[in-house]
């Protein structure tokens, strides 16, 4: 027996264009190298090597026969069959090594007979930053807002540093049981109704609320984003208000109860007699599935890349996997974002199936030892390669309670963790910015006086919106590669419970970002921070700086271990570029 | 969306025969169960329910058609119709539920499209106990020993309560360039040879070693052994002596160097002169193939059930897994284990082809650290589902420096936890329970005047003999079904570096075995031990005990705390019998 040791084999690939890539293993015995490294062990033991170069004479010959380094090869074949003094001496020191890898003997070679697919996404797939923003609150007070009203807020969200503007459903809205103010049953004339509540007699999925504007409008929108370096995002939301066309022309797609009504969805004891949900298990499901994957090409011809998708897992999967790869087909540069707030299995199985993006937990991930072991788990367990995070710390369905109480401190630090911790992330803004904090009622998670129900006029400038500490981690985001990509993010020793420090690495090291939290908003937290330097590039015998970008101060550190404290009314994060050699960086 | 929560759907299904089984998976959607889940929170929050009632019963109906307890049905359907008072309830509190699990509407299952193949092996794959011995030196002092001699060891074997012996190579031994004592390069005319220098003129692997005695002896051997509840175990390594008969009737199975003879095994430095390797790459594999199979089929003829296989990752892969099946098509009761101590990709890959238990690192771990992390990996890990490790705390290749140092302490204390961490284990003896220690050189792993290269007269009722511990062990492991398996291994918190504590357990707690060692075999070592007590099955408010097999003394303890002190000189190891209330057990 030889004794136990560690070894991994690793094969790289580049990928030079988006779409389908298909890749498999092939494996053989690189003879010489075993020869070269037997070389080595007997020329070190001073044993007679006659045999061996004549037998690594043969070794190279072989290759000799088609290799491009022909001529040099050659020479060495003349040379190891002359064992002459010195040879062997002479071979250990050439780059004979580096020309015969370059000629592999694959005579033998075992190929894995299955092959693997991957799907290459724009890069966007992978470092993306998000707003979601209800246009209808983007009007003068008291009117309701239109897609040009939107635009005028491009400037702002182009200032905050975001990329990606998600627009919830524009389509048409249903007034049958339209819901009114803070979700109570009966809607007052005045009402807007819910953006999900989707389909009027003005129109179903390809229609747009006649009050937003136009497709002209939109495609304005859109235009003028664009000239921003914003994409707008649309909703797909397949469920029916009792006033879409769908119910008239396929009533066949609606599962109906025994005295012939639709059945409306229920998630019992709550009951929602405003939506109703499509039945994925009709016998006419090829007309249905048709149908809705014609919804979102309509909106792809209309120019929009990217589709943030409502709770696809209430949804057949097998749809999801079928209507992607249709996508796909006609564009490669669309994206999926998946809603899919449920198990981890369902909502990795939805990443396998090719939505390009998933919610995530981080929502209610909050202390030390969450934080820690859910981000381990996304970003160093087989999950990284195929689930994409997208970090969320509010929608307009869920105001956390750590934000309700936790005060701009909370949302300071919450913000600055999803900006860091994932590579993609998005707010629902301006409640974000502006910290609204009012739940609709004590315990709940839901906000109080929601947007879905009604619109807001929102106090763009307020002096209390966090809206510069956002741009300035968007700018932060911007300017360091090392935060674009999850891969790297390690946690490190801190000893203090309230305080959450780690590191993101570009694979040169070239870049290196070290963030420290305070998880408590209330109060000061301090400890000593443990960091192993050399992995990350610094080295332990020399000072190095780290650089706060938030604050745009300095520290001179030495060696691993430092002390860090934070004030969470002042700054609960810092964001430090690790610097290694004063002058750098 | 809906708020995250964790569900595991586990399938399981009984192995009732040995051989090969296939599995697949299929999913539905239980529309009754979903209708019952909503009902129940319906009624909870006194909602109308009568279009519920009509619902269920288009549920109960279908099922009604086909089902077993149609009548009871049928019954229910009424009721339900009738949406009488009362109804609701007395549906929430019948058996509708278990007798709707029974006949589930299954036209919408999604079925797997993958077939998962299973093999099932005989119940020693799992739990097995081994012995090797050298059969050379069972005879009188002065003589070569024989397999008669070998046989009158065996109620020593069986009172130590090993079910499996284990022989060395006991085919014919060359003398070309045959080693002497200690490994040396030369021989002595009376100089016995290594057993893995397989084949002389007395023929080849299927030929008997004439000094050990005829066919007839051998299966004389096995029958006496079976009396005793014993098989015996050969070894299988596919390897020649210079002298062995396919070096003259087959040259094209070995590799020739450049002046014409046979390349003898390097790994250099190193030279075995008196090994030629089996070129698995010659062009005359298939004869090679079928050759080397009909190798074990004549052993498997001779009532051979378990190989153990020499080195098996030298060998090529392809020819395993073809080779076991095929053993396997002839006779499902053959186990092999494989020698494999290298990589763990590769040591899990021979799993996977088809080797039914592994050699494994045990041998090298031996702090907490590593104690821990390597048997959680084997145990916990998905490793757990191919590999079955065997535990060696030495083989005549290896003793390891623990041995060498630790003394009387060391070898109760590593014997122990292969005992109790393995569910199969196994010594080389009796090295091991005369606690011989004496390496070859200061610094190596080796034994000093191995019996590799000579035979060794042993004083069998040493009274320094560990014997009894090792015979305690393996009465333990009989009466103590929660040391048959792995799959339970937990390791548990106990404050002293030197304290390794780990439970195993029946899956119905009927049987809980706790663990605590001093890995230190020099000095006291004393902790306090934390046990999870509920998952053992004890209630943590009441008092109970923990019996010490070994010492036959026993401890009332109270709650998960507890202080546990081990003198490595007295008792090195506690193996307790945890016992919920005093009584039981």
């Amino acid at each position: 027996p030889c004794s136990p040791r560690q070894r991994s084999l690793v094969g790289t690939f580049a990928v030079d264009r988006v779409g389908p890539w298909r890749y498999t293993f092939a494996g053989w015995i690189d003879g010489f190298a075993t020869w070269f490294h037997g070389l080595t062990k007997k020329m070190a033991a001073d044993q007679d090597v006659t045999m061996d170069l004549l037998i690594g004479a043969d070794l190279v010959e072989q290759a000799a026969h088609t290799a491009a380094d022909r001529d040099v090869l050659w020479y060495w074949v003349h040379r190891l069959r002359s064992a002459a003094v010195g040879v062997a001496a002479d071979v250990l020191a050439s780059d004979l090594p580096t020309m015969m890898a370059r000629s592999p003997d694959r005579r033998l070679t075992s190929l894995c007979p299955q092959i693997w697919p991957v799907w290459v996404d724009r890069a966007k797939a992978r470092y993306s930053t998000w707003y979601e923003l209800f246009p209808r609150s983007c009007g003068e007070p008291g009117h309701h807002g239109t897609f040009a009203d939107c635009a005028k807020q491009l400037p702002y969200l182009a200032n905050l540093g975001f990329d990606v503007l998600y627009l919830p459903p524009i389509h048409p809205i249903g007034t049958t049981f339209r819901k009114g103010k803070n979700n109570t049953l009966t809607a007052a004339p005045e009402d807007v109704g819910v953006p999900w509540g989707i389909g009027s007699a003005e129109g179903g999925h390809k229609a747009i609320h006649p009050q937003l504007g136009t497709l002209a409008d939109f495609r304005a929108l859109q235009a003028k984003a664009a000239t921003s370096g914003i994409e707008i995002a649309l909703d797909v939301a397949f469920q029916c208000s009792p006033d879409h066309p769908y119910v008239q022309s396929h009533p066949q797609w609606f599962r109906h109860r025994p005295d012939g009504t639709i059945q409306y969805a229920e998630n019992p004891p709550k009951k929602y007699q405003d939506i109703y949900p499509i039945d994925f298990e009709t016998d006419d499901w090829e007309n249905l599935w048709a149908e809705l994957l014609s919804v979102m090409e309509y909106w792809v011809q209309q120019g929009v890349k990217i589709f943030r998708v409502d709770n696809p897992h209430t949804k057949a999967f097998p749809f999801w996997e079928w209507a992607i790869a249709e996508i796909h087909r006609r564009d490669r540069e669309v994206l999926f974002l998946s809603e899919a707030f449920t198990r981890p299995k369902l909502m990795y199985r939805l990443a396998k199936l090719g939505f390009t993006q998933s919610y995530t937990y981080f929502t209610w991930r909050n202390t030390k030892w969450e934080l820690e072991n859910y981000f381990t788990e996304l970003t160093q367990s087989p999950v990284r390669e195929f689930f994409r995070p997208n970090l969320w710390p509010n929608t307009p369905d869920i105001l956390p309670e750590a934000l309700q109480k936790g005060g701009e401190p909370a949302f300071k630090l919450r913000v600055a963790l999803a900006a860091t911790l994932g590579a993609s992330y998005g707010i629902y803004g301006p409640a974000y910015e502006l910290c609204e904090n009012r739940p609709i009622a004590e315990g709940k998670e839901e906000y109080g006086h929601s947007e879905k129900y009604e619109i807001k006029a929102w106090d763009w400038q307020s002096p209390h919106s966090i809206a510069r500490w956002i741009a300035a981690l968007n700018r932060i985001r911007r300017e360091h590669p090392a935060l674009h990509r999850n891969e790297s993010l390690r946690f490190h020793a801190i000893d203090n419970e309230q305080l959450l420090a780690y590191t993101k690495q570009t694979d040169d090291l070239g870049d290196v970002i070290l963030v420290v939290a305070n998880l408590d908003p209330f109060a000061n937290q301090a400890g000593w921070l443990d960091l192993p330097l050399e992995s990350l590039g610094v080295d332990p015998y020399r000072p190095y700086q780290v650089h706060d970008l938030l604050a745009h101060t300095h520290y001179d550190w030495y060696g691993g271990r430092n002390y860090v404290e934070l004030n969470p009314h002042h700054q609960p994060v810092h964001v430090f570029h690790v610097v290694s050699s004063p002058g750098h960086g």
